[in-house]
């Protein structure tokens, strides 16, 4: 097999760490697997050299911001290369202009737009390894991109695809994608196989375990990931496209996200635009809004309430006070103690009943329900940030997730 | 003017250094000057980043050292350039690749073949400032290289002819070059002036200030280098070709290295080959042999002397035991506590008795003279290690050297 591991930064976190990491590598070559290893900076360089720039300013040029950070992934794709050559193999480290990685000019979040992978593959052809370094590549111009946070694992499901790889392994410090937090209930479950599109939903919400934009471009290329740990070495989690087996159950997980803040506006009048008369502004500030809520209209008004990342509630709520005023909608409220909980699963389509066992199950346990919305593989409750916990346990029985769902 | 100015290590340590480089910069930039800014990485960075290599193993491959290395000038280029903009000058990083330095592929002594340096200039051409990483370039296949040690110096040298630069200016942590030690002869004295080639004699005699690369490099293409101190801004001295007021002084300084040990084989038949056979597997060895004297044949036999850096004295001495034996000689012996003293001057070549003098100086103060060897513009001596202070002191009084030789 042709296969990329990444290895996030606690894997390449220390010398120790680097060596375990080659012994990962130097297992899977024993096997008899062709290797491209894409590697993070280690773990604390990134935010190290950032802390740097800001010491200078606390706005640094974001060319040249991507010019320092991107010096973390290299000197940790040297060490390792350096410890494999010295375990014999022919390891050779490949920088994100070396590997072909042509990005958009988007600095500190490029978008990849191809790679030319011509010369990496001639060194696996001639049997080689060749480490690669994540969350980089160049533009047009030649100038250093970054990816943005979390930009290696797309690195290196977007290598995987080009170099056309029958699996992209994921290394990181957990072993897997369960029903739930394990913390909040013990008794969750590490599931084998998860749909793309349930990894899109459970690391929306908070499972951040996957970078969404490297899920999203395996789905769209049909790229396993096997999601795994690199400190215990057992099978992970399969990220795969959805299969018959998936079909078995209702709902496959329960997530959770306890960051949220809700903002109420009442009385607004009802006419085409309010939307993005409301939305706007709030995008203009760069601040993602999650749910949306719009109740139907009566005597012309209507009342839309939305959720924010907590962290940007208060920005949220002067931009709605102004917004608000020159709409001439009645008044504006905002809530910053909810969390959303969701169940999410293929499964769902083929089985009725399952947002009503949901709101069973929480009822049964008194939890006043904010705010609903679904799609198709999911539904998701806003409530008092008090009640997660509560939520998360009561749903993870309800669906008996403690169950196997294969087989 | 453009100037290619060059920054190491102690100018740009800190962010409080760097702030301070920008200042210099920033100064020269107002007198209307075009700038290119080689840096080198922070102090201390690449000896950390060594470390990490020799973690993993004592030999790191040279390819993945140089890979690993160069991110420290990197960091430096980025984290300047991020200041230059903020006091809103326009400064873009280039590293050695986006610089178009173009070098040999002997990985961690790469020597430069050419820069194509086409974009760096439209971007001066710009109004720009460019900041470029010292000591690397890429290799014809785009690999990572780098100069060796103190390589940023030859960087901006090389950068300098490329761009037909004014002047190379090298701020470094001392203010110019002393006729001699300061700290032996307390009324030693800068030079304003010093041509190429007795920099070059008192660059390798322990006056380590400038690389020997960089001034042959600049000697070759009469690129004037102005050496002088980041910490204070005072003129330090030019290092250019030799001129007429140059001719005024017999030497111009007293250098001296104390790291030296003295190898003397006895007795060896002389014949056409012993030279090879002697110094051949020293070579081999990766040992710089300095001053070799070879006393006349006597009976078919001769005795040849040689010195070495100290720290190879005894992998000296393991090798002529057993090439001696080989070839024939009477005995070898040797003496790891001897030091060289040199008088350097281009006006040597048309003053005469340079040598008595310096001979009577020695002798009044009863140093003996171990071994003498001269050339074009020095004379060197090899004392005993005890007598070096002495030695440089009279000889720095003998040619009245505290006395300005300009006007």
């Amino acid at each position: 097999m042709l296969i990329v591991q990444k290895f996030g930064g606690t894997s390449v976190g220390s010398i120790e760490r680097i060596r375990r990491t080659a012994d990962i590598v130097a297992g899977e070559l024993a096997r008899g697997h062709r290797l491209a290893v894409v590697v993070s900076a280690m773990s604390g360089e990134t935010n190290r050299l950032i802390a740097l720039a800001h010491e200078l300013t606390p706005e640094p040029d974001s060319r040249e911001l991507d010019a320092l950070v991107a010096t973390g992934e290299q000197v940790t794709a040297a060490l390792l290369a350096i410890e494999l050559q010295r375990r014999g193999i022919d390891a050779r480290s490949f920088t994100g202009a070396q590997a072909g990685f042509r990005t958009d000019s988007s600095h500190v979040r490029a978008r990849i737009q191809h790679i030319a992978c011509e010369r990496l593959l001639a060194h696996l052809d001639a049997g080689g390894v060749a480490v690669v370094t994540g969350f980089q590549g160049t533009d047009e111009q030649g100038n250093i991109t970054t990816l943005g946070r979390g930009g290696s694992d797309t690195s290196a499901v977007a290598l995987a695809i080009a170099l056309k790889a029958d699996i992209c392994d994921i290394y990181t410090d957990v072993d897997g994608i369960y029903t739930t937090d394990p913390r909040i209930v013990p008794n969750a479950r590490k599931m084998a196989r998860i749909s793309y599109e349930e990894m899109l939903e459970m690391a929306s919400l908070g499972a951040k375990v996957l970078q969404t934009r490297s899920v999203e471009l395996a789905m769209r290329h049909d790229m396993p990931i096997h999601l795994r740990s690199s400190f215990e070495l057992v099978p992970g989690t399969i990220v795969t496209r959805e299969d018959e087996s998936m079909e078995r159950a209702a709902i496959s997980g329960v997530a959770y996200n306890r960051d949220e803040a809700k903002i109420t506006i009442k009385g607004i009048p009802d006419h085409p635009g309010i939307a993005a008369g409301v939305f706007g502004p709030v995008a203009d500030a760069g601040i993602n809004v999650d749910v949306i809520v719009q109740n139907i209209s009566e005597h012309g008004l209507t009342d839309i309430t939305f959720t924010v990342p907590r962290s940007d509630f208060r920005a949220t709520m002067a931009i709605m006070d102004k917004v608000c005023a020159e709409m001439g909608a009645k008044s504006v409220a905002g809530d910053d103690s909810v969390a959303k909980v969701s169940v999410v699963g293929v499964g769902m389509r083929s089985h009725s009943g399952v947002a009503r066992k949901m709101f069973d199950a929480l009822a049964s346990e008194g939890i006043n329900i904010q705010m609903i919305t679904t799609s198709e593989i999911k539904i998701t409750v806003v409530v008092d940030e008090q009640h997660v916990d509560q939520a998360v346990r009561v749903l993870h029985a309800a669906f008996e997730l403690e169950k196997p769902r294969e087989g």
